[in-house]
This record gives structure tokens, C-alpha cells and sequence, in this order.
């Protein structure tokens, strides 16, 4: 049931009222350095954040055995986060509306060189519109924006009035273990709304996605030999020309897949890390890559692994090197489905209204090529799951930003959004 | 004057007598981790071994001013050795002979991957005919030929009766500059020998070799924008592929080069190193690589690197993301020139009648594809320079070895070298 003008004015007017403190808050997430296993001050201030402002607390581990086993899990590897994952409940006097699932992240990828940041990447620097820093845009501004769009209907005395979990997860940047262990932990709701930064879009599909690393190995010599052609860097080079064998092969079918239409190379594969070797005058006897690509909504994960898998063998055995010294793949992280959010949910027209009255301009929805904790309530809780959230620019790049006025206003979509689904009640 | 028929059986004999204690010795210095930078114990243990066997010992620091001032001097990167050089020094009672230079350098190239060895890399374990470790063959085998070389004349109440220099050095690997201060220093003489591993052949001639570093820098973005084509490692890769460029177009000169006749791809580069990216879903803004490419005999290794430069300067330029963001190269090794032996000197001379004697086959000569410490010798201080040396395997490989009946052959041909140079006289 649509809001009240008198309350949709009101709930607006408290956004505003509360931005300061918002943006604050936000600065305050963006100078925690939280990559990828440094998760564990920022996910205790959160978890007290939010039993200061009245939650119940679900603090608990991510649980690798159980996570390893479900179809969506991915591999733990040496470097897979510890942080715990913090669940705040919200449970009102009586439930009389929709439960609602509000999730973030609050891992961050690596910041890179420093030198070639303008900004200090965990200063939260403002310049006119923008506030700069590593997370800022990915996504530590839509956290902030599902604890003050909370915290907008408390300003007016209003909560909830259906359960909200707000979920704060880490291992999004590499697994999606995070949000997979909260799906597991057993926690649902007729929805989630994940603000993610996009472009305030409502994702409508996005891509799967795989992780994996490849090892070469061979038996060096001295380079004066090395015409033997056993250079596990120049091997590595060739499995990489495989690879993308695999990725032009991809994106040829991208016909087949309506989700994607008109998106120019949908399908991204990005080697992210490479080393090898150990000194100048040796030749290389290894060289270790970790390679990311993307794979179509509604394509299993395992089948498309593989057909990498299968590609890569049948070029190793004809390669001279490769034959004798085929390349070790291994699963490192994502192993991840996409997702397609049919069109017509309640949720979705929910949102559009907020959307509305916050933009005053139709909500539009888009495709995402990157993973998304949102395949969880899609594919597994299967709910209506809202992946909305600011513009941002830069996200995984130098001087990674998001636009503050954009945050503002998907702020007031999403206080709207939670107390049209949710309904309301007095504190 | 050639040996009498019993001075030189006398001198066989004594090397034959001290083989078990020579073998003792070979493995006691494998058994040194001196890799680059490591090297200062081993040098503690040559020097207070020569002062033992009765030699005067100069231990002094490579002068970097001095150093990098000369023409074929290299830079010193952070990872430039600081362990000091060693000289021994013989005086005879009475100045009668031909003074001699014996060289050897103590560095050793990085071990890889350990589980790639069978062997223990510092174990010089025997197994046959051969002691393995890293160094076995390049060159403690050698270093120790050259201690027990004259230990054998020792043996049967002799010493040269000329001036030797028993030049123990380090960076023989990297930069060359290790031999290059001995010669800074003022040590020179009538001729040098060096018993690198070079498979019972005197070096007529060798390569210089250059090493840089090449840095490629990009702004990444969120791998779902990656066709922006802005991946420092795809960029990297794109400038291996002109460097490839520039050594076939040295390759396709052999013709120019005589001391090269016969020899397959005489000009070798290496990719020996890559690092790369920070995050398997970031596009990586960085990515460094080593390389160690060789020269002609004859060419200017500052011509050749300017030759270099040029070529991926002009290749960045038609690139859309390399022109934006051109690579940074880096000297941070050898810039060091190659040589030719001449045929027909009285050192070569000498080294044929002592080979013919240890091994009764005449001694033949090649051409060596790496870098040589020699080329101090010959280019600057412009003395005879027999680069000689035993059987060895997997140089810079795993479960590099040397062959302990070839070290006694080649111990026996030094021996005899020395005797006839030099000249003799009683302890």
C-alpha cells in the first residue's frame, strides 16, 4: 500500500536531516583498511553500531565445511578472510508488514600503488560532490545508507514493522562465501535490497563468475639454452592465448543469452596477478596466474569450469612444452552463477515507487558484469533480491569515489522502499 | 719451456693425491647458500683457507662510484651484493716466470622451487660421477680447481715462481662487477684463467649481456569495464612480443658476427622474472618484468640498450594504452660486452700442451652464449683470458652437477698450466 504523501514527505525530510551524520558514518567505514582478511575491527564496530542502535546481534563464523559442500560455495584458499560475518535483527512489536533482508560488504579489494592514489585511499577526502577512498563507492556508502535509512524512519519514531536483518558480509570481493553462509545460517525474508553501487539501476541480471589460478611449471636451464623452449613465463603466456580462446568463444554466443542484449563483450576474462621466475639469467622454471572470467546467467558454474578445464588440456597436449609440463588449474575463489530478476515482483514495483518519489524519474534497470552477493537470494533463497545503490566512479581503481548526492537520494529510495514493504510502526 | 716428461708425471700424481681432499672441499663451498647478497661467509672461509695455505689476502668492497663510472661497469639495484672481494696473492722467492691471474666467482643463481630438486641444492652429494648442488658446477667446482691447482704443486715442494692472484669473487651472476673491481683495484698479469664449466673447452669467444627491468603502469578499472583494454599485464605481455622483435632482428645478423659461425640462435633473451596486479577481479595497473638479453662480441652494450629503447619506444607509440602509458625501462644488471679470444697466443699455447697432457686429446675451443667474467680480461685489461673448465649439468637448472672425473682432468691441466706459465721453484 503506497505511502502517504504526509509520511513519504516526512521520511524524506529525515534522510536530509540525518546526511551529515551519514556521511560521517561513511568516512568513518571508508578509514577502516578492510581487505580481504582485515574485516574483523570493521565488522566489531558495525556489530556494536548496531546494538547501540537496538538490534539483536548474530555474530558467527563463515563455516567452510558446510560452505564447500553447497553448489555455490567457493574454495577456501590460504588467503580466504576469518572475519566473522554480523547479522543485526530487527524484530518489531508485531509483524504485520514484509520481512526484508538489507545486506553490504564490507571487504575491499587491494588499493594498489600507492603513488598513483590522489587521495588517501582510506581518508574518505571530500571534493565537491565526491568522496574519495578505497570502498567508498564498493561499498561502504550503501552500508552506511542501510543503517541511515533505518535510521531515518527512528528520527520520526517510526521502525519496521516486519523483521529486517541487516547483514554485514565479507568475502564478497572473492568468494561470496559471506553471503552464502548467512543464506545457510538460515537466514530469509520476502526480500533483500543490496546497495550496491549501481548507477542507481536496478540490477535486472548479472554474470557468474570463476576464479581460478594456473601454475606452469618446467625444467629450466641456463639461458644460453634456453632454445629448448622450456621458459615457464613464455608457457604461461600461451595457456593465457588459450584462455582467451575460451573468452572470444563466449562472447560468439552471446546471442543465445536475451539477458545481455546489447551488451557489447559481456563475457570478461582479467588476469589479475601474475609471477614467475626467480632470477634474470635462469630461465623460469614456474609461472603462476590467477585468472577471473565471467560466465552466463543460468550456466552452472562446475559445467563451465570444465569446459575450461577440457580446453586447456587439449591445447597443453599440443604444445611441445605443455605436453610434457601440463599447466595445474586450481579453484581459488568465485564459483559463482549469475542470476536473471524476473521482471513484474512486488518488490520491484515497491522500490519503483521509491525510486520515483525520490528521483522524481522512473527507476531503470541494467545489467551487471560483475558478481553480486545477490545470486544468493536469487538462486538459492530464491526471494526478490534489489541490487540498487549510488553512482560511483572508479570502483577497484585508483581514487575510487562515490557521488554523494547520489547516495543521498538512493538513501531516500531505500527509507521509502523499507517502509512501504515493511509498513511501519511507533519505536 | 715445456714441462719435463717427470715434472709433469710428478704434478699428475699430486693432483691425483689430494682428489679426496679436493672433493671435500668442492662440497664444503656448495655447501654455502651464497646467493646474491649471501655471499660474505664464504668469502670469510676462502679467505682465512688461502691465508692458511700461505697467500697474502687484499679483502676489499666493489665502489659503486668507481663501479658504475666504468664503461663496463653495471648499476647497483637494492639487490646488489655487498659481500666483499678476495684477493690471495703468491710472491715467489725470485720473480722468474710469467705472472698469472685465478679466477673464480663464489655467487650462485637462486635455487627455484625446492621440490624440484632430488638433490639437496647444498648438499653436493655424489652420486657416480657426479656431486650435485647449486654451484657445483658454476663454479665452486672451479673455485676449488684453482685452490688445489696450486696445492698440488705444494704437494711436491713447488710453488710458482711468478706473481698469482687467486681472485675469489661475487655478482658474476648479475652484474659482473665483482671482476670488474679486481681490475679497478689494479690486479692485472700475463694472463688470467678462469675454470668456468665449459665442458673441457677453452671459450673463444662470448656474448655481452644486458639486463633491464621493464615497468608497465595502467589506471585499472572494475574487470566488468575491462574492455578499456587499460591491464598493465596484458601491456606487459604486448611489450615481451617487441622485445621478441628486436631478437630476431639481432638473431637474423648472425651472418655479421664470425665468432658466431654454426651457432643456432646465438642471441638469447629472457623473460626471467614477472610480477604483476594486486587482485584476481581488479584490472592490474601494474606489471615489472626482468629481462637479460645478450650482444654481439664487438658491440657497445650502451648502443645496444640505446638500440632497445628506441624500438620500444617507437612500438608504444602505435599502441592505443602503451602510448598513454609508456614502459619505464631500468638497467639494474650487466652492461657488459662480449669478446673474442685471438687465436695463436703464448697463453692459449701453454693451456693446449698442459690440456693435451691431462686429458691425451688436443684441446679444442667454443663459443660461450653467456655472460663470462673474462670479458674484464680481455677488454680492459687487455691480457690473455682462458676461460676452461669442467663437465657440469643443469647449470642455473635443478640438480645442477658437475663431473668429478672431468674436475680432476681439467684440476690436472691447470696444474700443469701453472708449472709451465709460471714457472716453478721449491717451497
Amino acid at each position: 500500500m503506497p505511502l502517504s504523501p504526509a509520511l513519504r514527505d516526512q521520511i524524506l525530510a529525515a534522510v536530509d536531516a540525518g546526511f551529515d551524520e551519514q556521511i560521517a558514518y561513511t568516512r568513518k567505514l571508508v578509514s577502516f583498511a578492510s581487505q580481504r582478511g582485515e574485516e574483523f575491527a570493521i565488522q566489531d564496530f558495525i556489530a556494536r553500531d548496531l546494538a547501540a542502535r537496538g538490534m539483536k546481534i548474530d555474530r558467527f563464523d563463515m563455516d567452510e565445511a558446510a560452505l564447500t559442500a553447497h553448489e555455490g560455495g567457493a574454495p577456501f584458499s590460504a588467503q580466504h578472510s576469518r572475519a566473522p560475518i554480523v547479522v543485526g535483527i530487527h524484530h518489531p512489536k508485531a509483524e504485520t508488514g514484509r520481512s526484508l533482508i538489507l545486506q553490504h560488504h564490507l571487504d575491499v579489494v587491494p588499493v594498489g600503488p600507492r603513488d598513483m592514489w590522489e587521495h588517501d585511499p582510506y581518508g574518505g577526502e571530500i571534493e565537491g560532490d565526491w568522496m574519495f577512498g578505497r570502498g567508498a563507492g564498493d561499498m561502504k556508502a550503501g552500508a552506511a545508507a542501510n543503517v541511515f535509512a533505518l535510521q531515518a524512519l527512528r528520527r520520526i519514531g517510526l521502525q519496521p514493522a516486519a523483521t529486517v536483518y541487516l547483514q554485514s558480509v565479507v568475502e564478497e570481493e572473492s568468494t561470496g562465501n559471506g553471503a552464502l553462509q548467512t543464506f545457510l545460517r538460515g537466514y530469509t525474508a520476502e526480500a533483500a535490497l543490496i546497495p550496491e553501487p549501481m548507477d542507481e539501476q536496478l540490477t535486472r541480471a548479472n554474470v557468474g563468475v570463476l576464479w581460478f589460478e594456473v601454475e606452469v611449471r618446467g625444467f629450466p636451464t641456463h639461458v644460453r639454452e634456453m632454445g629448448a623452449g622450456t621458459n615457464a613465463i613464455d608457457a604461461a603466456q600461451r595457456v593465457i592465448g588459450a584462455l582467451r580462446e575460451i573468452e572470444a568463444r563466449w562472447n560468439a554466443e552471446a546471442g543465445d543469452h536475451p539477458e545481455v542484449a546489447g551488451i557489447d563483450h559481456p563475457i570478461n576474462m582479467n588476469i589479475g596477478l601474475i609471477e614467475g621466475g626467480d632470477w634474470g639469467s635462469s630461465v623460469p622454471a614456474w609461472c603462476r596466474f590467477q585468472v577471473r572470467i565471467s560466465i552466463y546467467a543460468g550456466q552452472k558454474a562446475q559445467d563451465k569450469y570444465a569446459e575450461i578445464r577440457a580446453h586447456i588440456e587439449d591445447f597443453s597436449r599440443r604444445d611441445r612444452f605443455l605436453n610434457q609440463n601440463p599447466p595445474v588449474l586450481r579453484q581459488n575463489g568465485f564459483n559463482a552463477e549469475g542470476y536473471v530478476l524476473p521482471e513484474g515482483s512486488e518488490a520491484e514495483a515497491v522500490l519503483g515507487a521509491a525510486h520515483q518519489a525520490a528521483f522524481g524519474a522512473a527507476l531503470t534497470s541494467g545489467f551487471s558484469g560483475a558478481y553480486l552477493d545477490a545470486r544468493v537470494y536469487a538462486l538459492y533463497a530464491r526471494i526478490p533480491v534489489l541490487n540498487y545503490g549510488p553512482k560511483s566512479r572508479a570502483v577497484h581503481g585508483f581514487d575510487e569515489a562515490v557521488s554523494l548526492s547520489s547516495v543521498r537520494q538512493v538513501t531516500k529510495a531505500m527509507a521509502l522502499f523499507i517502509a512501504d514493504w515493511c509498513g511501519t510502526e511507533s519505536v
